[in-house]
């Protein structure tokens, strides 16, 4: 089965916007056994649209659309589609029920311009756009299925989600597709491949790909099978998994969309035990990390952002002279603020890190990129350092990471 | 002029990773006045290649071709063009020195496969990749131009900066095509289109297009206008930009790629004056945005993450008599939490976030999206009450974003 993605858009044209949204429903549709064979980004003008689907439909089974449903003008997507299977607009009564629903938690009236969203082809299966007032439309002509979907990526991501993908694997008979993925921290693409090149290399008799997905502080290894008999294909991959688990177990802290954030409060919760954090130069991000999950109020009690010597001393109890004598960016003053979160807040735990983001700050003995982080549980503090990349934005990604692996490991050794 | 983009590669098709490439080109070629008519993303199969060629030169005149260049066998770039244009493959010698160099700067030989790098077809001119060891090659049939990148960022980049625009530019004459992008805060895009629909409307005269390009919490406007008198293009553009600044004040923030924490950032350098934090809902998110400008700890000196009843208490002098009375996402809370950081901290500033951010938490008259943000300064206490949405990743940016916007305000008008 194949799917040409076609994203409408001139945003996408002049480079104002990256598309992501190609990639993660590619991705997706991969997972269900869908390939996709091309992806076109047009312009916000119906003679190419048009072209574009007639393009598309002679060469793919399933063609989705993206952008082009907004209630502005420069939107014409869906009067292109009108147009190009030759229907007209109806009123639809529960579109308008949604959209003034969605409205009314804001507090607000729905207004001219977005009562248009209401109105939807006569022909098309109406989809429902459950974070967005902007309807999907699932068009069939000649075998083809067409889908046209909003732009906004958590507005289509929902969309694809619940009700795309299901009525995909419902109307055709996709073949199997076991995907299994295997998350690590702390070690480098190349680094990896070259300890486990001989298991890579045993993949191959069984048929099972596997793909590097790297970015700040992880690898993600995918592993991939393709065939009928489901049972023999979950089997191969989770004893090729089973292989990895035994090789690389320190580097592996999770599989599928587990994130080091949820682990950590999965483990906190488990144990009733709660955190805190004192963060410099990873500036917040380990707190917007850990409170991005849902119920993290349970176990989270607060953080300190300690940006200056003084708040260091104030709100997190670091002496002056350790300051003085080892610099803020030392095994001493992490160990301080570990210790000083965890007695401020009254917590089992607390997390601290100190280092150089960049990209100035650098000095003798300790560049950009240097890097102390400290864990402080109950049976006492543990620091380490890392020597981290020259870009600022990188590093405070890789050492929010690396510091909620570190509270991982230390959680799952303390039971 | 018109531009196709066609990037090889099945890692694209099946989002293992975001082609980037595109968006960067398309801006930089709109720079230079040549338009990206059409993006097209294909797989590594030389019919598919073929296709999307003869496609693409029916339809524009420069066809711009990354990716599918490395020594690896599942890259056929090279060798579809050989077909393609008729050719036969020669050994440069002036590549060959070139990948030799490169090598011997990691203290390596070139071996079997990076010789191949130095083969390039007969009839095309080779383009010096200063950054990586794949030459481009810039192919002329029919009028038509062909160009084949590297699809390594930044590899691409350097080519395409030094080599491919100053050829594009001297081969063609070029329109003149100005953008402004216009961005702003807490307004969505339906009631901006309405509050500006007059203004859009007298756009058409000037023939200036308008794009809205919106992102949770805000909404871009991007005008462009096109033609061959550069001074009356800005004219009419900065005529109409100045008409919106005065129409909308309230809600511009910025142009082109100003983000919050920078202008916030820069404010407070220029006063010389200093900020801290006190979130509960926001998570350490404003921090993170504040700290993400590198620099900022000039006027940054941190912030507390409050997630529970006794760290506000605690750790920012909210009392508890004003806890139990009128709960945490209260006016009364948040202004004690604003003027215990600016206290404790000892800033010029300081703002504070408490809502519920959801999913759970939502109660009779506080659902889950109602957050109070205050702004603490010189000249007192000011906040202020939003409803925001559902979503809690949502409502965790969207409170950043318009409590940094809250700061920015009344930093302009404190002066």
């Amino acid at each position: 089965m194949l799917v040409e993605i076609i994203t409408i858009g001139d945003e996408i044209l002049i480079g104002q916007i990256v598309d992501t949204n190609s990639a993660w429903m590619g991705e997706q549709l991969n997972l269900v056994g869908i390939k996709v064979h091309q992806i076109t980004s047009v312009s916000d003008n119906a003679e190419h649209i048009v072209k574009a689907l007639d393009e598309a439909k002679s060469r793919v089974d399933i063609i989705l659309i993206t952008g082009g449903l907004g209630p502005t003008k420069d939107d014409i997507t869906k009067h292109t589609l009108v147009t190009y299977f030759n229907t007209s607009l109806r009123f639809d009564e529960e579109v308008h029920q949604h959209v003034k629903a969605l409205f009314a938690r804001f507090g607000r009236e729905v207004t001219g311009v977005n009562l248009k969203q209401a109105e939807v082809p006569e022909n098309c299966t109406v989809i429902h756009n459950a974070n967005g007032t902007a309807p999907g439309m699932w068009f069939e002509q000649n075998e083809k299925v067409f889908v046209s979907m909003p732009g906004v990526p958590y507005e289509m991501k929902k969309m694809m989600g619940a009700e795309i993908l299901p009525r995909l694997k419902k109307k055709y008979s996709l073949p199997t597709i076991v995907h299994r993925t295997i998350l690590t921290q702390g070690v480098g693409e190349s680094f990896l491949s070259e300890i486990i090149a001989e298991w890579e290399t045993s993949l191959e008799a069984e048929k099972i790909k596997l793909a590097y997905l790297p970015s700040p502080g992880m690898v993600r290894l995918r592993l991939s099978a393709s065939g009928n008999d489901e049972i023999a294909l979950r089997k191969s991959v989770e004893d090729k998994l089973e292989e990895l688990n035994k090789l690389i177990p320190q580097h592996i802290y999770g599989y599928e969309k587990d994130t080091l954030e949820q682990i950590v409060g999965s483990l906190l919760k488990e144990k009733m035990q709660t955190l805190s954090l004192a963060e410099s130069c990873s500036g917040g991000l380990i707190a917007h990390l850990v409170t991005s999950v849902p119920g993290s109020s349970a176990y989270f009690m607060g953080g300190v952002v300690s940006y200056s010597y003084e708040s260091k001393t104030k709100m997190l109890g670091v002496t002056t002279e350790t300051l003085e004598k080892f610099g803020a960016v030392s095994e001493e003053v992490v160990t301080q603020m570990a210790l000083g979160a965890k007695k401020e807040f009254k917590t089992d735990w607390a997390v601290s890190a100190s280092g150089i983001a960049g990209p100035d700050g650098g000095m003798e003995g300790k560049p950009v990129g240097t890097v102390w982080i400290a864990v402080a549980g109950p049976n006492g503090v543990k620091a380490k350092k890392f020597q981290f990349g020259g870009d600022r934005e990188r590093n405070i990604a890789v050492t929010a990471i690396t510091a909620l692996n570190m509270l991982r490991k230390q959680l799952l050794a303390v039971e």
